[in-house]
């Protein structure tokens, strides 16, 4: 094979492509060049004047390398991988490192291999981090357990890249044993650590990075990033649906500091791939926002394959894979044409490889298993007239707690003053755990809004002013193998979405999943939800116990930042 | 293990030792920054405010990562490898790229074994590289050959890092059948190959990286430099004995392309190391030609581990290995303390280290086998009275040719105006190959130099302007065992240093090799040789057929940009 890219680098043979007049960004060294590209089979064999079989004239736009999201929950686009890859490849990217962690805590190790599988056919380097945080917490109910048992016996598998985002913080700052455990496999196995650390600085990081943890991508500030690159963290910009602050962090980078940043979009919904786009949203966002268009490049590109050592990738020079993206400007990064391993997958924003034969196993079906829910299931009676509130940070997934007057009639909370009911359903076992709390800030009324994602254990989380509703909620979502549902209390009547892989992901194509969760978007708008919100996303994140700073579990209401349990009851 | 470290960054346990109140350089953000460095075991556990059961105060002094020297024959030295590390480590550097290359020209593998399992009793790391040429070209007689064949059966051993510099160039632009072998053979076992490409640019830049080639320490200027760096091909900014241009080089280096250059020494002997330095003299020399002294550090460090991929090195930072240098300043680098995995190594330029109990196998001694030589033996006789005389190029091993008059007398060539014999005798099968040549302007006079070492076969390489004196000068180095000599026409005496490993490497002690060498040189200064030259170094250079542009070897005179044999007649 060598002979095959040598040979035609030394023009005795003429290349197989050859990208002619191209003006490229060379993340090697932050100039931008020109020159003919010229491909072999996979690989890039020149620069320079080459002539090849196929010709494609680039003069005037710009050719980068493929981009790479560092960090990707696949199911939170609600596409199967073959979807996902169908909306992010025609806008430029050609690996991601994914984290299986939704199905995983729904499916276990058959949600790994699943993501796996269904990776195989499309044309994006699908590099899979095994879940280190199933469950999230000990404090909820998951479907499944990731022990350090279980993480020893997985973690040198080819199908795992490394160990997804370590998300208990708190266990690995205070060495506990099984989180060691999980640590210490991927450490010997030579295999890389994500992190995933909100607010963690000064000690508290250097014990969370001594259990050999690599990248983190929850700062919530330039601040925070520019102290965790100093401390040697990949720092990752974060570009997902749910949170809006790339503009404001990539204030962090700097010419020195740099190297140092790597993109993701952790979540990011299939309707948002589709109309906005992917990391080359995030590299628009980040430009517009000022960061120098060059670096901004390098790091979607050069500096993840770095952090993540994928040889010969992120680069456009000799024998590097070609892995490119051709695009108008390095302002709108509209991708013309997008190559992978040196075959043209993409062409004016529309995937030229077939995804509809989709690979659906049995494991990951049928996966909402609670009995029937009766509207008195969410009866929710306090002590007194004072209660711990849950309270939301627009553009965040932060959450905060105030205690708030909230007047109760016959024994349940009135829900009234922007204030509504919060339920976590567990859905895995049958246990008919119900975790209660309350909700300030959502603007919904009139019904139900209900979902099966519900980060980190994904059991059925809803919200709602009406306990029928919340009850056909429910146990509408346990009809259609979960999904999204809106319950609406005057007519009675229940509109939905089938999210039939796992409770999290559609098994049809993005352009239908899109077109009925746009659908019913609109009509929890409609019903009040505040526009700064995601109407269905936001729910899901109400229930993520590593976020800050007081979220609902299945088993009650749970601060974060003391790391337990706190009382609705404020009296 | 991780446990521990997390412990210790946590202060649940205090650290081992901390470096109070440092000062450091943080390669991985260019800044420079205050703190103390908290280590536990092998690894750094904090930065911040710690206490550990050893303190050092390093108040007004900077810490730095050990430094790499990303390529280096040991056998340059011609120390031993742990007489080697006695000299490099009290100077900052904790870990070498080792090309065995000189002593497996002679050994064969058993010189690699040697190299390796010498060096498992000092404390730095000796990556070491699997010799990729063999002899360097197939138009000289070396001790060993080692096909690509040779290169399957050895590259996966644990004991080989990667493949060593590919300096058979024409072979790779080419894509011959047995260089492409040896290349896939590296490239499928994922190790990393080094390059060896003066004035490689252009097509053939790309054809040569196309054969998965990573580095090269041959550029000539800056400008070649740069246009290597933007073909991604890392840098070696190279402080040898002979070659003295990283002042002039340097000047490649900017902000953009920073991360593309490495350090290397490529080829040092031990007073330059016991006097000058290693590792720490380059940084001296950059930083003295107005290099950035941060850019200069993380050259010698973090740009190397990133190039080798060697984990957790060449950075202060949670979890990266305490491989750390405590120097005076960014100017002198004068080294007061040297730790390594966490351990006091060094201090005030001394090992802490013994190294009297030094592995001497068999294998490698004993290696000059030549029949007795006679005067008559080295009579050079030419058609003309002109001929192709090689020439020097001070400060470089580049060499040139021209076309002098010579006058000859009695059949033999009479050595005048500057310009000496030159003859190569094959030493390793008694073959009595010898290779004649011209020299001008090395400056010695009276009688022969001598030398086992003569790059890269390690031939027998003879200097002088006396038949007898040049015989009398290679039996004496049969004697020996090999090694250096100086043969004195006036009185017939002959001057001599054993290197008794492979011809090439003495097994006494640095002080013992460094006096003796010392007294040789300064008797070859006296007997005229060009201040401007390494006496006997120079000479070892002259048979090098990798370097441009003429050179001569046991089997002729070479030109090396025509790769292939000249003649010395020049009518």
């Amino acid at each position: 094979m060598l002979e095959k890219y040598i040979n035609a680098a030394a023009k005795r043979v003429r290349a197989d492509i050859v990208l002619k007049n191209a003006t490229f960004v060379n993340t090697l060294t932050g100039k931008i060049e020109e020159g003919d590209i010229a491909i072999t089979a996979d690989r890039i064999v020149g620069i320079g004047n080459y002539e090849g079989a196929k010709e494609y004239d680039v003069k005037g736009l710009y050719v980068l390398p493929g981009y790479i999201d560092s960090h990707v929950h696949i199911e939170s686009s609600m596409l199967s991988p073959e979807e996902f890859a169908s909306l992010v490849v025609p806008r430029g990217t050609t690996a991601i490192i994914a984290d299986p962690h939704e199905i995983t805590n729904v499916c276990g190790m058959a949600g790994v291999e699943y993501i796996y599988k269904a990776s195989q056919s499309v044309p994006l380097d699908v590099h899979i981090q095994l879940p280190s945080c199933v469950p999230a917490t000990p404090f909820e109910h998951s479907g499944a357990i990731l022990s350090g048992k279980d993480i020893e016996a997985n973690i040198c598998s080819n199908e795992v890249f490394g160990l997804g985002e370590f998300m208990n913080f708190p266990g690995v700052i205070g060495a506990d044993g099984d989180v060691v455990r999980k640590l210490e496999a991927a450490h010997n196995a030579g295999k890389i650590i994500d992190g995933h650390a909100p607010c963690v600085l000064g000690d508290s990081l250097n014990a969370y990075l001594c259990g050999g943890i690599v990248t983190d991508h929850e700062c919530d500030s330039p601040e925070e990033m520019a102290q965790k690159a100093d401390r040697g963290v990949y720092v990752q910009l974060r570009h997902s649906s749910s949170i809006h602050d790339i503009a404001k962090n990539c204030a962090a980078v700097n010419a020195g500091n740099m190297s140092r940043f790597i993109m993701c979009t952790d979540d990011r919904h299939a309707a948002d791939l589709k109309n906005k786009g992917h990391i080359d949203d995030a590299l628009r966002t980040v430009v517009e926002a000022g960061l120098n268009p060059v670096w901004a490049v390098t790091i979607a590109t050069r500096n993840a394959a770095q952090c993540y050592n994928l040889k010969w990738r992120g680069a456009i020079a000799p024998f590097y894979f070609a892995d490119l993206v051709v695009v108008d400007n390095l302002k709108d990064f509209n991708a013309r044409y997008v190559f992978k391993d040196g075959v043209l997958v993409a062409e004016g924003g529309k995937p030229l490889f077939d995804t509809s034969k989709r690979y659906l196993p049995a494991a990951v079906l049928n996966t909402v298993h609670v009995n029937p829910l009766k509207p008195e299931d969410f009866v929710l009676k306090l002590k007194g007239d004072k209660a711990r509130v849950m309270t939301l940070n627009y553009g965040t997934i932060l959450t905060g707690c105030e205690v708030l007057p909230v007047r109760s009639k016959n024994g349940d909370v009135v829900c009234e003053n922007d204030i509504l009911k919060l339920a976590v359903v567990e859905r895995h076992n049958y246990t008919g755990n119900i975790g209660k709390g309350l909700l300030k800030g959502y603007g919904f009324r009139g019904g139900a809004l209900g979902i099966t994602i519900a980060h980190d254990s994904h059991n059925i989380i809803l919200l709602g002013d009406d306990n029928a509703s919340m009850a056909a909620a429910a146990n509408k979502l346990k009809e259609i193998g979960g999904g999204m549902v809106i319950a609406e209390s005057a007519t009675g009547k229940v509109y939905s979405l089938s999210l039939d892989i796992g409770g999290l992901m559609s098994s049809r194509s993005a352009d239908e999943l899109i077109a009925e969760s746009s659908a019913l978007y609109e009509r929890a708008y409609s019903m009040g939800v505040n526009k700064k919100l995601a109407a269905f996303m936001t729910l899901a994140f109400l229930s993520l116990a590593v976020i800050p700073h007081v979220k609902l579990l299945d088993t009650g209401l749970f601060d974060v930042d003391k790391f337990t349990f706190t009382d609705i009851d404020a009296d």
